[in-house]
């Protein structure tokens, strides 16, 4: 029983490495879900809508064929699972999400559920199976475009949903997120109550395998990275600088109160504030994604009155979180003062930085090298439910896929071969989990 | 026959100051005209329009009641003249436009007109006249707003109206300004053929008042100022930023094209260089007054692709003109290539300063010193008809009057007083060019 990577298995296992992921099976998922969501452009999966039960269907189909125990817990998030030999109670699930943004790509999420089905397919119809149950896990709506509110499938999960969220509306259908569970027979009052579907302290490890939202694999020309850290956040969504309308030929420098250029100001001492921050080695994204004047107001012969911008401030570092947090709070007072405008930032709004588990990192260090596949390790600017995990205490991991064009867009581009290499690396890595 | 100010009268002028104007017959225009126009919040004065015309037809009435010469030329520019005595040929035209912007204020305009009119209706009741013919001129359709075009009606005065911008549409109907014109019973196409309507050799003098559309007089704490120069411009009225859309948490600053940032920095460059020309002394404004990301495809969790934002720089020295349009361009360079954005200026487009005349600046610094006003010079930052004359070679000055709030918006708030103070001195000055 059992190879050098702690799998035993009623088959042979040869060596130190895991038996081979059915690439296969992913590769037709793929095709089909991209055939069965698309919407002309790009692909279509509403949260608790048409394109991700269509995703949810599929998959289950495919895991239950191969000899999986189907699962739907009382938030729809779907758990195929390869019973453990050991019967530890334990379980490590290797999960992402199946909703899309509107006009997305085909690989954001469905990469990590289709990369562990065709582990735990694999395995299961080549007779192997952990000391650990492993668990395949298909989350709800991870996209917060359709209801205003992060992790909604893991929180569900793990009971940490506030009851409110379920009234949010679906940005498409104005019905609310508890509708849509009843629509599909889901248990939207189990969720209220705070019941965990699936309680922490059971579970062995969180892995999620999903495409890189960034240029940095493709630019480091790496097929797969180990994220260390899932990047928190400080946001201001709707600030505004409020200055004084006037003629823009008429009136002396001294005199106005130019929002335009505080705001400019602004951008550009945060800005320097961040070249500074990462020549000390501190993570940091600082991004103003929205800067507008008012077209109703504005024109070309007039000094602008009233600025709108978002800052948006990323670290997996607290605090470098904090520290930019503060100079924020200092140059929005400086501009204020020297360029004689009002900004009212509005509320706050954030998270936490999350951290991966070291131990796992080490583990799949070590999986790395048993593959030929060189060291990278890299922070995730964006947000993931292993987040959700990692916050809980449960020991979490991502795994980055190289993908050309970003995401949230029809043009994402990860190549078969690379999510290969990092399914792969997933199996060996889950295999290493003593 | 003729006082110490060259005012030769059938009546008697006590020593060196010109007869009184009639303050109250403009305080009842303004307030007659403010009512036939009021729009519920302003006034709204439409060009070759019905607020335009009822003021033109207030005007015509008082001039012709007062004993003036009516003539309205194939613009519709109206002309009400006290005869001079001397059969000189020439005439001194106290002009200014009737236009408003839509929900605009009462002053910007009627007041250059009705202090003409109080001043000659007060002179011609008086029996004096100058040896120069003097006219009342009201112009037509000065506010850009209504056809995208400068100075209409001084330029069709002049026989200096491209055919073309006969053909353009009013913002409001969408009918071009030739039928407008021909609504009203005018003569486009004598316009079209660029005859002049008034030959500038024969003008003795244009001199226009006008509110100040800026808060200088304000805060100096003086009610009327000379203009020694109308500022010209180097606009670009449509840049556009074009970087690349990114998702803000995964992309390092390396790999970003942030149109944001790079709009920022250009505007704070600029702003810096206008430091830097004031210090020397150099007369300048810079004016960012659009300045917007794309509400279709912005968010404050993406790297903003494209910033759409205009400039406007004015002076009244050429020179400084010359010296800012090519920092301009420098700047635009740099930050294009240190930011990795591409920066598309779109076509310049812009005007020439117009100098007021030195011995009209003169007379009327002698006027104000009999008057026992202090000296008070600066330059218009908004352009005005009396560039039109200036540009053709007819001696041209322009009074502004203290006003507050600025203009082109209801609230602009000129103080009865400060208009008879600036209107005496109109009197004084006319009386005083020999």
């Amino acid at each position: 029983m059992g190879g050098g990577a702690g799998i035993p298995t009623a088959a042979a296992v040869p060596g130190a490495t895991a038996p081979e992921p059915d690439i296969g099976l992913a590769e037709r998922l793929f095709e089909r879900l991209r055939r069965q969501t698309a919407d002309g452009r790009g692909v279509t999966r509403a949260a608790f809508g048409e394109g991700e039960q269509c995703a949810h269907d599929l998959v289950a189909a495919e895991g239950e064929a191969a000899g999986l125990r189907k699962h739907v817990d009382a938030g729809g998030n779907l758990y195929l699972t390869l019973p453990g030999h050991g019967a530890t109670g334990r379980t490590i699930l290797l999960g992402s999400h199946l909703d899309s943004v509107p006009m997305g790509g085909n690989y954001d999420g469905a990469a990590g559920v289709f990369a562990g089905l065709a582990i735990a397919a694999a395995w299961s119809r080549a007779g192997c199976s952990l000391a650990d149950d492993l668990a395949v896990l298909a989350l709800r709506a991870e996209e917060s475009n359709w209801f205003p509110f992060s992790y909604i499938g893991s929180r569900m999960a793990l009971g940490l949903l506030p009851p409110e969220a379920l009234e949010l509306a679906r940005s498409d259908t104005g019905s609310s997120l508890a509708e849509h569970m009843r629509d599909l027979g889901l248990r939207p009052q189990e969720v209220a109550a705070g019941v965990p579907q699936i309680r922490p302290e059971t579970i062995r490890a969180y892995v999620e395998l999903h495409i890189e939202q960034g240029p940095v694999l493709i630019e480091a020309d790496r097929p797969v990275a180990l994220v260390d850290g899932i990047r928190g956040s400080f946001r201001y969504r709707q600030m505004r600088v409020l200055g004084e309308y006037a003629h823009s030929g008429a009136v002396p420098r001294a005199y106005r109160h130019d929002a335009v250029v505080a705001a400019a100001d602004l951008v550009t001492r945060l800005h320097r504030e961040w070249l500074r921050l990462e020549a000390e080695g501190r993570d940091l994204t600082l991004t103003f994604g929205q800067f507008y004047t008012d077209p109703a107001q504005h024109a070309f012969s007039k000094i602008a009155g009233e600025v709108s911008l978002s800052l948006d401030i990323r670290s997996h570092e607290a605090k470098t979180l904090e520290t930019a947090r503060a100079l924020a709070h200092r140059h929005v007072d400086e501009v204020a003062a020297e360029h004689g405008v009002r900004i009212d930032t509005g509320p706050p709004t954030g998270s936490t930085p999350a951290l991966m588990d070291r131990t796992l990192i080490q583990t799949f260090l070590t999986a790395k090298d048993a593959l030929g596949l060189e060291r990278f390790v890299m922070p995730s600017g964006a947000g993931h439910d292993a987040a959700t995990f990692a916050g809980a205490g449960v020991p979490s991991l991502m795994l980055f896929v190289r993908n050309r064009n970003g995401s949230h867009n029809p043009d994402e581009a990860m190549e078969m071969d690379d999510f290969a290499a990092a399914t792969r690396l997933l199996a060996e890595g889950v295999a290493r989990i003593a």
